[in-house]
């Protein structure tokens, strides 16, 4: 008899990739060039190629058996050892191979760290905009997940309503800036009082609450901000990071988690994923990709064009006088719709092959999220587009 | 708080990993060239050039973007088919791309399995001795793992025994022919008469019963035998691969399921897969293998060594008069300790630095494992040091 739990999962699918599905068939009719495609976030620009290069030497000149053997189930010892030296070099803390659990991307490295601190039952706190894909990661593991509703004006944290929802059942609270879908990286400010609430709450329930810190979008920051890991302004903090966007490999699921080393179960956090992996089938990243990756730790793709993009959609959208927010970083934008139902908004632009993702599922309605990791020239095809679109179906508003 | 499920799974050390690092210890003191390591069934030759040519083809000639993108979440279309035409050519029956999910090898696969085809509280069967590892893989799912007591004259299915153990719980019966420890494979006739009590009893319990079948070994087959599957014995029927022993590739965590093409639900057991990835952040294995695999899907390693070693193993135990079943595949063999506990028999041939893996966790006490992956060389010299052993320790028997 199959599991009806994950029957049911079938029918709800997500609203990015039936927007993908349907780019995809259009492209089919008028040419893909003409469909401007906002709808994935896939980065739009080639891995470095030191990558590849090193790929290509291990593959050539180490010993096969080497290098395809199993990895110890915590990671493969140098690679660990190359990313806590990496960390500590940028973030300034205590970070040893004890920390760090290699991971399949910055999914697994969620999944993962919210087995680890929490049981069944238990609450994990997020605060909209959110990836809607926390909600299977957390869901799978019985934890329950509860929405901080946002702060529109800035899309930095809601803290009233965050203490308003806090309560002894919180045991994580998960974070993710810079922010899919809102482009925004949280202020230091933001960072500081989060963690000093943190701090108290832990004090006041008895028990630790776990920051998850979810960084796959810490490098591609904006106006010459500075690379922060918000999980470092908290000790009891889980960094998840993936190099999916640093280094454009999103296929090659290739993370790690990163207990912050002044956290006081580091080590003993990093043996219990060993143990969740085993449990999920999951075990390590692949070898080679580890080996890759150690190689690589302080690269990044050409990151640049997401700004170029970025300041041509928000001075455009600006013009057209919609309420939106300029990122700080990642390759999204989140600006309100010109109507209340973000679904009926983004359905029109349809007919203008504009592909705009409404915000609904990431527990914002009214709003709506466009991914330009594309191409400038693509981007700049599409800026009378969305002029026509707004024109047209919004003459007088 | 952490979970204390998983920390309580820390204390359970393997003793296979156990007795590894012990080799390992022992060989910094005295070479490890002289410490005859049967621990582990880490494979033993290298990787088919074909498949190392083939990726670094990939990484010097595909388009970066392209070939690290994200995997479709049910896995690379032409992989899939890929796969299916293999098995289809192979095993002659009408395989799909629908019917094959990508998993990070049969690990992942067994986990998957299990997940699609139980909910918590259903029974899996499996048959003793198994490998160790299915306790966690079916425990973290919330099934029940029961193991049917050996057959230790051939190491087939004791029937009786497993008639006895079926009922209406029983949701799956797990077997894995070739078997890990016994390196025995299951015949015709058992795998007939399996598919035979299996369909009966779905008919009585009126429900399904899936056959997961774990095949990693399937292609390290001895004097001359033909390469089966045994999943393609019964309609109702999950094939879990993984390329770790046929191409030597344990690290890479690659392998695939295959839902049998005649199960009703086939389709819909892939679609539930690519939610069960979702659910524990697991995702699609990395894009490079996947498409890495596709290319070498017929080839293997070298794997000769294997019967060479099982061979002179197989007649060295018979000479010294050990109770053993010879091998028909695999890298494994699996003879009667010389006295009743398996473990003090093991403990006293590493005076002798023979590293011998008691057969307890496996469900068979009072046996032993063998994993002959290891230099034909290094298997001659070991033969002088077992015979030591058993006549020192043993004069009287």
């Amino acid at each position: 008899m199959l599991n009806q739990k994950y029957v049911d999962m079938l029918s709800k699918k997500s609203v990015i990739r039936q927007l993908s599905e349907f780019a995809t068939a259009r492209g089919k009719e008028i040419g893909y060039e003409n469909v401007f495609d906002y709808s994935l976030g896939n980065p739009s620009v080639p891995v470095a190629p030191e990558f590849t290069e090193g790929l290509i030497e291990l593959l050539a000149k180490e010993d096969p058996m080497k290098l395809h053997g199993y990895s110890p189930s915590l990671g493969i010892p140098e690679v660990k050892e190359a990313i806590a030296a990496s960390l500590k070099e940028r973030f300034g803390l205590p970070y040893t191979a004890d920390c760090i659990f290699p991971t399949s991307a910055a999914a697994a490295a969620i999944a993962h760290a919210v087995r680890c601190v929490t049981v069944p039952g238990d609450e994990v706190l997020t605060f909209a905009p959110y990836f809607p894909e926390y909600n299977p990661y957390i869901n799978d593991s019985g934890a329950v997940l509860k929405v901080v509703p946002p702060q529109t004006e800035d899309f930095q944290i809601n803290f009233d309503e965050f203490l308003r929802m806090l309560n002894p059942k919180t045991m994580a609270v998960l974070i993710n800036t810079p922010n899919n879908p809102t482009g925004i990286a949280y202020s230091d400010a933001t960072l500081k009082k989060l963690a000093k609430i943190l701090s108290e709450k832990q004090e006041e329930y008895g028990h630790d609450i776990f920051l998850i810190s979810d960084e796959p979008y810490r490098e591609i920051v904006f106006d010459g901000a500075k690379c922060v890991s918000a999980s470092t302004y908290y000790d009891n903090s889980i960094m998840c990071y993936s190099f999916s966007k640093s280094l454009s490999l999103p296929g090659e699921r290739i993370g790690y988690i990163a207990v912050n080393p002044n956290c006081k179960d580091a080590a003993k956090m990093v043996n219990m994923c060993g143990q969740i992996s085993r449990g999920i089938g999951h075990n390590c990243p692949t070898s080679l990709l580890q080996l890759g990756i150690a190689r690589v730790l302080d690269k990044t793709s050409d990151l640049s064009v997401y700004e170029t993009n970025m300041n041509l959609i928000y001075n455009e959208l600006i013009d057209l006088e919609f309420t939106v927010v300029k990122p700080g970083g990642t390759f999204y934008i989140f600006p309100k719709a010109l109507e209340d139902d973000a679904k009926v908004f983004c359905e029109k632009a349809l007919k203008y092959d504009l592909i705009l993702v409404p915000a609904d599922s990431f527990g914002c309605p009214g709003y709506f999220r466009m991914a330009y990791c594309i191409d400038t020239e693509k981007v700049k095809r599409s800026l009378p587009a969305l002029r026509k679109f707004v024109e047209t179906e919004y003459p007088n508003r």
